[in-house]
């Protein structure tokens, strides 16, 4: 049987979603403890990795096993794993679902902290700390909503299309905290830190809001601009 | 001079507040890098001490020396201090002023999560997360309000007096966070992890809301219940 799991995670403890030799690794951390109750080595495939120090909400994979009572399930594989990981939610899914390319849309938020500096969130916002121009960074997304080569807004040159299309994008203040949600039907590498950190000077008057379109017509990672910490980015939600 | 710092603190590193050899304290932090910017050893005085791994929104401390300018002294302090630790003021007071002594009022929150599991919430809040009767326990709340002899809700022996004044309590829920607040001249130790306790037993229905004045009349800790973890508790506020 084929099963998904719905899972959140806070990443400061490791470096990042995807299993690397020799690091703690969420995946690897979730691998393991599911071996050990299947008895068997079982691998998942996730939505897609998330960088070091990157949160997630509801992050989903899917993996093969045989499973009898999916809540006792759930319960035990919680109980095994450490207290930054949790399971949400497990359901069986047909045997040619896949998390990765069965994916229409995903979301993310960053969340930036524009008031005082707060020692209880610190690896979960962005401590700017200071005053933001909200009206100039939402003038500043909706620009980049729909379908653009985003290749100025992303770390990789191994990517062959750099295509994405962002379906959705909204930014709120609540309580000083900046909450900049985009949904889309992939992102591409350091894509939305990267959209974050541009925001960012825009709102903060370093870059005029013209220079958007043209750091989109550029292609070319050196004419855009800062790459926003992981500590302030959320994996919130995929859909398939 | 004489000045009066407010700081903040994530409890969770620490051995507690108040200064013991070979442990690590929020006290002894902040005394090493204070007496490292006035160049001579420099002691604090809090309005009280919080023990392990409880939190502090606005705790108040004094202490004596010189220093020309408050803003860069405050910024540099910042700067020395690890980042679970923050100084949101400082000012100057009178020469007689103590920051224990002259307390009036001091309000301590607990939060308490009785939705489901959150990661990021794990070391904030007391992971409940069951449903809790709160009408039940507003009304128990209510009991202890005014001028009780709290020996039932306390741990220590060595207090001579365990006659405190609760002023004001308030419990709201914002997004299935229950916010415990208590304000009152005064606290014992354990006082409000006990009184939460308490409440959960009696907003879980384990007691009786009638248990509560017996408990009190009592004067024996071991008639009432459980000690409410301390990740959940905050020193809201301390008042002169």
């Amino acid at each position: 049987m084929r099963y998904l799991i719905t899972f959140s995670y806070d990443g400061n403890n490791y470096y990042g979603y995807q299993k690397q030799l020799d690091k703690i690794t969420i995946q690897e951390t979730i691998e393991t403890n599911i071996s050990k109750i299947l008895n068997t080595k079982t691998v998942i495939s996730a939505s897609g990795r998330t960088d070091s120090n990157v949160h997630a909400i509801n992050q989903k994979a899917h993996f093969d096993g045989s499973i009898k009572d999916l809540s006792k399930f759930k319960h035990s594989l919680n109980s095994l794993l450490p207290e930054d990981i949790y399971i949400k939610d497990i359901k069986e899914v047909n045997k040619d679902f896949h998390a990765r390319y069965n994916v229409v849309k995903k979301e993310y938020e960053y969340r930036i902290n524009i008031g005082e500096y707060d020692v209880f969130n610190r690896n979960y916002v962005l401590q700017y700390n200071n005053e933001l121009d909200i009206d100039l960074m939402k003038q500043a997304l909706k620009k980049l909503e729909g379908t653009h080569n985003f290749k100025s807004l992303t770390k990789s040159d191994v990517e062959k299309d750099f295509t994405r299309t962002i379906y959705e994008s909204n930014i709120k203040v609540i309580d000083n905290i900046v909450y900049i949600n985009v949904i889309g039907n992939g992102f591409l590498r350091y894509m939305v830190r990267n959209i974050v950190g541009l925001l960012i000077e825009i709102a903060s008057k370093k870059r005029k809001l013209e220079e958007v379109d043209q750091i989109l017509q550029a292609k070319d990672r050196k004419k855009a601009g800062i790459t926003a910490s992981p500590v302030g980015l959320y994996l919130k939600n995929v859909e398939y």
